[in-house]
């Protein structure tokens, strides 16, 4: 950088640390407004039934019950994430499709009152024979989990690139396995809540504990028949998503017509059990992949094949296919690649999408093949992974645009942080390390024509207001949205208050999934800074007799290049500013959208899916106990490109996050589903890695300056949940030569493979 | 107007007036933080003591009691409202000067448990002799309420315009009155409040019911020591203002600094009797006039001596002696005048800025003199005072610029409307009509280089939203800024929300007072929305094959000037900007500050005050009973020029409260203070007209195109105000033939004149 950075780059705690640290953060559980009632939702007990009828009436007379709503009572909109895969009701109409299925609302004037209610309404069901497993959904004659839906398919892809049969027959090697990655759950910390309140003038507004207010707008619009124009979304403080919280679910709507119909506010908040079997979890997927390899270990062609175990309802279903197929051509060149993607209908909980969308499970499976081609063709797991490494600036099947590509560096980084060359093969029995690379998009290039947008104020003595539309979930992107601002108007980071979101104030942003929050509202908010600083700029120019092209905003200060001394203080120059009656404050307004290289939405089309992506390799070290099956993760070595480094203490945190995710997936986690009923729905059960588990964490930084960041970022949240769970999984073949086929690896599975193993 | 107007001009309701009606508006009283404590102020039982010692200790042991302050706690910084007379600390330090002044305050779990602690406070005085009355106050050896201000006259002000002495000179008559104008509460509605919270990371919040979040951002700066960058303004619903939540209060700063010091939320609301006594009320004032007329009635010169009393504090004293004398030179031709004015300390309530602010005191003598004196020289007193009017375009003494003036149409169409050529003199005893003048200026001109800002951001399907630091009171102005921006737009009133005022989100905004909203930022607005259409125009003009200049905005179409058919809607405009890639929302910044014939501030110098005037006639009909005194205005005829209105219910609704206002001031309200001691602090006691006492009230329009307002408007709050009372007082001469000097003109003081008259 020709610049130097006094803000960006810097280690700072996040805006809100405090705040959350003592208490006084506001979630939305926190939020009060007189004469609220406290709402709660009646879930299906069976898997699949029809609704006969449902006797509200005990339930209506219960002292303080103010309102009971059916599927009845709502229109007839269907909402979704995805236009064309909407399937579900905020409350089922004429049948349940899961255990845990919405049924009906109440809300009272306490939430216990609410609770008593549910159990006052009699439904009458018929129950209908379920299936719950895809595998066997898609045969004929299978239980129809949405009748027009045959087969139980509910979206698909198949999509080729280059010729793969051709590819296939001129390889050397050829190598075909089949994978299973199981559910887990986003579990945040804070479990889901809405409150709504609606004005008499016809003004609804919403707190909701999501992802994505712009886009709920839009949702609960379509579905509560309210123009966007008399809606506004706030999203308060989050405690966590991880794409859990991109949907719109019951309680946002049902708060809603609630506060439409009753005239008092309505606040929904779900138990963690409703989190559990309620929301939304990382698809189940069965995966095939079939891999063709010259002799020097170079993917010639690869074909792959999912099928998801979708769960009652399709929530990101058609994105997620797709994801999970173009993502197969980075971090590695497969130059033909036929991609075969199913999401199958299961009366069972919903998959959505989760830190990662899909890539993940398909991460494991090409990640843990590419160990068992390495040990079949006795290549180093490290070698086959920079052999077929893709570069920046080469031409990509699906057009993807490279500008910075700093894979190669992190699987060495990664090796060289984890003892490779000391430690593969060379451990005793019990030990053993692994890797895994990956890559993952900084969001997307054009989503349905909306950019981002941020309004920068610069007011009296330096403090600065920006308003953003985008989300922190507890990420830290106010900070870092914060931080690019500071950076840019020369202020300190706790000069600046970030505004988001509100889609009554701020401006329109996607929201945060897909990772695009950095590179997208981070560009919108870096451009709004641009714009107040020229403006200020223009009156200093005048009072230095400089050019405004020599001006430099540093710390408080504005001075002209290479001569600090002659310059003025900020508060100075904006004293100057407002005393020359130039109007205070200073706005400025950016906005941003990743520039394509052709038209695309959401892959339909080949070409530049994100304005960047970030790469990572995860190398792990393992200990397992051959008596007890129990694995320990000793050591995660994390070398990943996530561009420059708006924050490295939040990179890390994201980092950090990610590999105790992976590693929950790799050994512990599972939503056990018998018959539809999840039977571990608490945090008690349902076996999280604790603090006991935590492994050393070695973060490695591989810093690239991509062109489209601002100052050079690229994402950081999901790239790294790729790959630790391959990783480890390949560090357990080291330890004891077991290949694991399926997450996740419990002491039972390595018990009973230990012993397979003997005979 | 060249131009057709379809939202500015209309009757509609104000967009929170449903809200309000159904009781779910948000007040500070109905706001409810997590973990909130309660504060209460405990108040001086003495006019005038040193504090020797106060023990908190009791009242800390108390149980549920988080904190006792008291003014050894705080910093030794001075508040006030205007920066060169503030003499008051949020909390006594070393003595008190009113019954009322804040002595401590305390935070409990509740309010009850807060005032159970305040009896627990022992606090030791030394009783110091006491001065009630101005012209006491003023003598040698009088107690001093400031030790270091002489004679306790805190401002003052004796400023010329021409040469008074030879004007009295050359006059044919000279005329020498003196009069009384009483003491009244503001009484809002809604009493004080405010509501703070710490961010543990430095940042301060406070919800207040303020007139002027700004403002009270730097008071509290300024008393807190913290840096406005970390001090965060809320103003919610305000429930009434009238000048008297111009102030900051002991609430503000107690409740900042408990949140600070314990790190939870606290909120303090005033009780009534705090309002009556411990806020802010009307001057009292001893008023004399002596004025020169020429044979023709043409006043030649004037000269007014005014002494207020302020009570223990300043407030705004020295704008307030200023205003008085200023707008003597309006709406007559004053062209010799000499003013002076004295703001007198006693040890009663302070006063302070109160609708008007100043002027309706001047306005009654003014007013009441002038029809002594039209009696006097046989002429009709609506011809006496079209005589003096001014007159658009001619120059004034002070060089305020008088673009337009409907004054003397108000004079003929107010006495059109109560029958005053059938009436004047002619009704039987007992019966009579009466008519004042006034005028009013919008804000002022450059307030201490602040202007007013708005963003205005036009999103999908035509919503918008509005940032103004504007602060609605009760009076309407964000639905005024609200028609503004919809008209500039071509929306309907409906689709747009305002957001208004937060310092952590809004623009710049000086706040509410002075009548300067409509005008100041209304015009910020306007050009905020200007500057959303511009940029919306420049892809419509491509899609319609038009210039822009052609182009026009309504009701959410845009079409060709002349071409209704040629258009499109606006929603689809919006999405052909969208999906042109241009970003959404369409973002506009205005800002707007009335241009200066020379540097004003706030009347030091000479020059033009406001960017506008009004101007205004009230005439109105009285029945005295001669038995009981009472006396019952029938009517009143209120004809005003106060522009293009923007909204005329809004108008007539200030109008309404207005003649209300002024009838409660000339007939039955009287803060009464005996001994330093409010007697009649409540509303019971106090003695308001209620709706037994409404009179037919009838509004005239007399509408100028002003060429510096929005669309033409000037200020319709304050104007209004300052001419009923005279008009009444007026009135009663008509019917009975005596002329009162001073108010309240109550039925004993009726009765007793009669009887003299008789004698």
């Amino acid at each position: 950088m020709e610049r130097e950075l006094t803000v960006v780059g810097n280690r700072m705690p996040m805006l809100d640390a405090a705040a959350k640290a003592k208490g006084t953060a506001q979630f939305i559980d926190d939020l009060v407004l007189p004469g609220m009632l406290h709402g709660k939702i009646l879930r299906s007990p069976l898997p699949h039934a029809k609704i006969l009828h449902i006797d509200t009436s005990k339930a209506e007379k219960l002292s303080g019950v103010k309102g009971v709503m059916t599927g009845t009572d709502i229109p007839d909109r269907k909402y979704g994430i995805v236009p064309k895969a909407k399937d579900e009701y905020a409350l089922a109409k004429t049948k349940v499709r899961y255990i845990g299925d919405e049924v009906a609302a109440v809300c009272a004037v306490d939430p216990e009152i609410a609770e008593e209610a549910l159990e006052l309404i009699k439904v009458d069901y018929e129950e209908l024979p379920a299936v719950f497993d895809p595998m066997e959904a898609i045969k004929e004659g299978a239980p129809l989990v949405h009748a027009d839906v045959q087969k139980n398919i509910s979206a698909s892809i198949r999509k080729e690139f280059g010729d793969v049969e051709k590819a296939f027959g001129e390889s050397d090697f050829i190598f075909e396995d089949t994978f299973y990655s199981q559910a887990v759950n986003h579990a945040p910390l804070e479990p889901h809540g809405a409150l709504a309140q609606y004005d008499p003038k016809g003004e609804l507004t919403i707190w909701s504990s999501t992802q994505i207010p712009f886009f709920l707008r839009r949702n609960l619009s379509t579905t509560l028949l309210v123009p966007e124009s008399k809606l506004r979304v706030i999203k308060p403080k989050v405690g966590g998503g991880f794409g859990q919280k991109v949907d719109m679910f019951a309680k946002d709507f049902c708060a809603c017509w609630f506060a439409m119909n009753i005239g008092r506010p309505v606040k929904f908040i779900y138990d963690r059990e409703e989190v559990f079997i309620g929301t939304r979890q990382r698809h189940p997927v069965y995966l095939s992949v079939k891999t063709g390899l010259n002799k020097e270990g170079n993917i010639l062609a690869q074909q792959f094949k999912a099928y998801a175990d979708g769960g009652a309802y399709n929530s990101t279903a058609p994105v997620m296919i797709t994801l999970m197929g173009f993502f197969l051509m980075i971090p590695y060149k497969v130059p033909n690649l036929l991609h075969e993607g199913y999401h199958v209908y299961t009366n069972k909980p919903v998959g959505g999408a989760m830190r990662g969308h899909g890539i993940p499970q398909a991460r494991f499976a090409v990640e843990r093949q590419l160990d068992m081609i390495a040990e079949r063709m006795d290549l180093d797991p490290g070698e086959i992974r920079i052999r077929n490494s893709i570069h920046a600036g080469e031409p990509h099947p699906a057009k993807f645009v490279i500008n910075t590509c700093g894979f190669v560096d992190t699987v060495k980084k990664a090796a060289e942080g984890i003892g490779w060359a000391q430690k593969r093969g060379k451990l005793p029995f019990g030990r053993g390390v692994g890797m895994a690379g990956g890559s993952f998009p900084s969001g997307v290039s054009n989503m349905s024509h909306i950019s981002s947008g941020a309004v920068v104020q610069l007011g009296r003595e330096g403090a600065v207001n920006v308003l953003t539309g985008a989300a922190d979930i507890g990420q830290g992107a106010e900070t870092v949205i914060g931080q690019i601002v500071a950076e840019e108007l020369g202020v300190l980071l706790e000069d600046v208050r970030v505004t988001a979101a509100d889609t009554g104030i701020t401006p329109l942003d996607p929201g945060t999934f897909g990772s695009g929050v950095t590179v997208r509202a981070g560009n919108a908010a870096r451009l709004a800074a641009i714009s107040v600083k020229n403006k200020l700029f223009e009156i200093v120019s005048e009072k230095l007799e400089a050019s405004v092209d020599d001006l430099v905003a540093e710390k408080r200060k504005i001075y002209v290049k290479g001569s600090p001394d002659k310059g003025m203080t900020l508060s100075d120059a904006l004293k100057a500013y407002q005393y020359g009656d130039h109007p205070m404050p200073i706005v400025g307004r950016g906005s941003w959208m990743a520039p394509t290289t052709e038209p695309t939405t959401l892959l339909k089309e080949n070409g530049n899916f994100a304005p960047n992506y970030s790469f990572m390799t995860q190398a792990a070290e393992v200990e397992v106990d051959p008596q007890t099956g129990r694995v320990k993760l000793l050591k995660m070595a994390a070398a990943h490109d996530c561009g420059k480094m708006i924050n490295p203490l939040l990179v890390e945190g994201q980092l950090e996050g990610s590999v105790v995710g992976g590693m929950g997936q790799a050994l512990y986690e599972d939503v056990i589903v018998e018959k539809g009923q999840v039977m571990n729905p608490s945090f008690l059960d349902y076996g999280f890695p604790t603090a006991m588990e935590m492994p050393e964490i070695e973060a490695i930084e591989v810093e690239t300056i991509d062109p489209l960041g601002p100052f050079g970022a690229k994402e950081a949240g999901e790239g790294t949940q790729v790959s630790p769970a391959p990783a480890i999984v390949n560090a357990i073949y080291d330890a004891i030569g077991i290949d694991f086929m399926e997450m996740p690896v419990t002491p039972e599975k390595i018990l009973k493979a230990l012993e397979e193993k003997k005979k």
